[in-house]
């Protein structure tokens, strides 16, 4: 890995993927057909980009049943400790509907309701991820949406990976569709004869479902459209360069332009861990994977204090952190970005992929400077709540015709005053 | 006004408004202009569009001290109060960051911290409302935003108005921009050598500011894109037919594109209110546009009760809902889709407009099902902390290994077994 000092600003120059024209096209074209042939377009393109021929698109509860049995029953409890974790973590974000009565005798406030429904994408072949079926199902659970809908490609067999219908399974999600792609993002946005419309569509996909969840935008919401993962970890002297470089892999494996970062006070430090990320490479089955990623966008940076590796880490806003350093925890209040915060030697970014409880579905590309970690919020959204009091209206309603007439909406004016010359 | 039973489910055929290509090939290369030329590209655009050469963008503090005299006082006064009502209703939203300890002495915790800097568009000509640059403003300042930007586009006269420039002082705006239109969106998404860029634009705009924002969406984030405004108002037999045709004709003055529904289980009430919509319609000035609105988007539907008149509000998801029923108040908790609630007769909708305190930036076009009035959690994000105990560690590494390895992570699996080897 390449060592550097930190002199400047870091700037990142990653944008977002807006694909090309002819990608752009191929997704409109889909989500017409769709639009005009439901349910028949679905097996038509899934038989053309799945290579299975479906009868049924509807996963059945003897195709969830087989996935139970496929899988050891270790691995269904670690699962289902997993799935409890997160439902402990979700449920503090839990927000209630307020009111509060003001001098006036006026009662203002905030409903909070939950979507009526959701979609959940799930990649297919290698990166069909039980872990994130239930990182984007159960904070919709938690806000309390009714009906939470999973779609994912099939194999060429027409099944679904057993660890994503058991996963599934144990979130409570009682709709699974196989079908994936932009016309599986069509059919959740606009419905077929078998799936119904949802409200929202969350989960991370290829580029034409990226493409196609932005074309769908509007009509329903989306959740951030992802790019590839990150990690940036600020050690001092004392973290351990082992750890660390067994960290920055667990990212890199995941993408070629995945993005691993060490921002350090330590030159030892920084040589060590170049050193062990070079040894470990070696050892890893997707080593290829990894060392294109570690080539082209691993980075080690050197600071000349952790005042500047702070500002350094704020500039790159990375999808996870790792804080390594004496007193991690008080570093904490000076990151202004980052989506995720692990702090502490024993807080490996996979602990939070997995198992802690905080969702991992996180904001990539430097847009944890304007954007969170999925959460309940996502699945809920709020009502204002005015109800104006005779004695606050007529203290007021004059001011408000005032302010109307200044922009020069008179019926505006004219329906706040109607009320008083009733009387 | 057409009067119609409720019959089967409502369903609204509107849709986001996605300009033409045309229009769309004007924004690109509109941000394409001014990324690469930066000022000289803004002050081109801003004499070919909106007729006004400039020689410095930026407000001076003596074109703000020259509006607060164009203003009369009491209207100083009224924008100041409707500031501080803002003000304090949109404290309510404010959230902190909470952490906790779980049985393993884990820590486990969300952050939550402001965005760097907003920019708020705020449109020109008639539309250039000062409680718009209030609603916009508040929320970010409430929620800690440091720099918040404005930009809008000047007249002839390279002017602002008068109130909108008051309006930003008091709502403590130090930055404002005389530019308006997509070339204003690529600045604050991009910066120029004056704009420096910022990390969310929100505010509304015509359809080429529209699509700016979706096209710069991601590298900056945006609020929702704003469609025309919608009521619709849930009655009863006791409410008053001139109060509600009033309330109508507050929203269908806005855009001729502009919806007013009233839903009610009261014929008589249905027939009254469309005659008051008539006779009020003839005394407005702005009658050409309310009429165009009322003729194409206006509608009376009368339900056989009171249950089925909600579940039609619930189809609608209306951007503003008004409650005139007896015990208005219990009927808000069956509301699942609405931007905001109106209830009883003192609530006119244009007390939210202007004064009451909750956002009048409001979900529109039925988007209420899924989104949310402008409020402080928008410009703040959240960052995930997880400290894991030694103990919790030690507890889970193999179970966090074995998940891992059920998705072919092998990285991820020696991350978090590396510190266990250590000891």
């Amino acid at each position: 890995m390449k060592i550097q000092k930190v002199t400047g600003d870091l700037t990142l120059k990653r944008s977002v993927d807006s694909g090309t024209e002819e990608q752009r096209a191929t997704v409109q074209s889909i989500i017409h057909t769709v639009r005009s042939q439901g349910d028949r377009a679905l097996r038509e393109l899934t038989e053309k980009f799945d290579g299975a021929r479906m009868f049924s698109l509807k996963v059945t509860q003897e195709e969830v049943n087989e996935a139970y049995e496929q899988l050891p029953k270790q691995m269904i409890d670690i699962i289902k400790e997993a799935a409890d974790n997160i439902f402990t973590f979700h449920q503090k974000q839990l927000r209630q509907t307020w009111m509060y009565t003001d001098q006036s005798g006026s009662i203002l406030g905030q409903k909070m309701t939950p979507l009526d429904s959701a979609g959940v994408y799930v990649p297919g072949g290698t990166a069909a991820y039980p872990s994130s079926v239930l990182m984007n199902v159960m904070p919709a659970k938690v806000a309390g949406v009714k009906r939470v809908v999973m779609v994912s490609p099939p194999g060429r067999d027409g099944r679904l990976p057993a660890g994503v219908l058991v996963a599934a399974d144990i979130a409570g999600v009682k709709e699974i569709y196989k079908v994936g792609g932009a016309q599986a993002v069509a059919a959740l946005a606009y419905g077929t004869e078998t799936i119904r419309s949802v409200d929202k569509i969350t989960g991370p996909g290829n580029i034409y479902v990226a493409l196609a969840k932005r074309e769908v935008f509007g009509d329903v919401d989306i959740d951030m459209i992802a790019g590839p993962s990150e990690i940036a970890v600020l050690a001092d002297d004392t973290a351990c360069p082992r750890e660390i470089a067994a960290d920055l892999l667990s990212q890199a494996e995941h993408d070629p332009r995945a993005s691993s970062v060490l921002v350090t006070t330590s030159e030892r430090l920084a040589e060590e861990t170049a050193a062990e990320v070079e040894r470990q490479l070696k050892e890893l089955p997707r080593e290829e994977i990894a060392r294109a990623s570690i080539d082209s966008y691993g980075s080690i940076y050197v600071a000349k204090d952790m005042e500047k590796a702070v500002e350094t880490i704020n500039q790159l806003a990375p999808e996870h952190l790792e804080i390594m350093t004496e007193h991690a925890l008080q570093i904490v209040k000076d990151i202004r970005h980052a989506g995720a915060i692990f702090v502490g030697r024993y807080s490996s970014e996979p602990i939070g992929d997995y198992f802690a409880g905080p969702n991992h579905v996180l904001p990539t590309n430097g847009t944890a400077r304007f954007s969170s970690p999925l959460n309940v919020d996502d699945f809920m959204k709020k009502s204002s709540i005015i109800m104006y009091s005779e004695q606050a209206y007529n203290k007021n309603y004059q001011k408000i015709a005032a302010f109307a007439r200044l922009e020069g909406l008179e019926a505006h004016a004219r329906a706040v005053e109607i009320r008083a010359e009733k009387k």
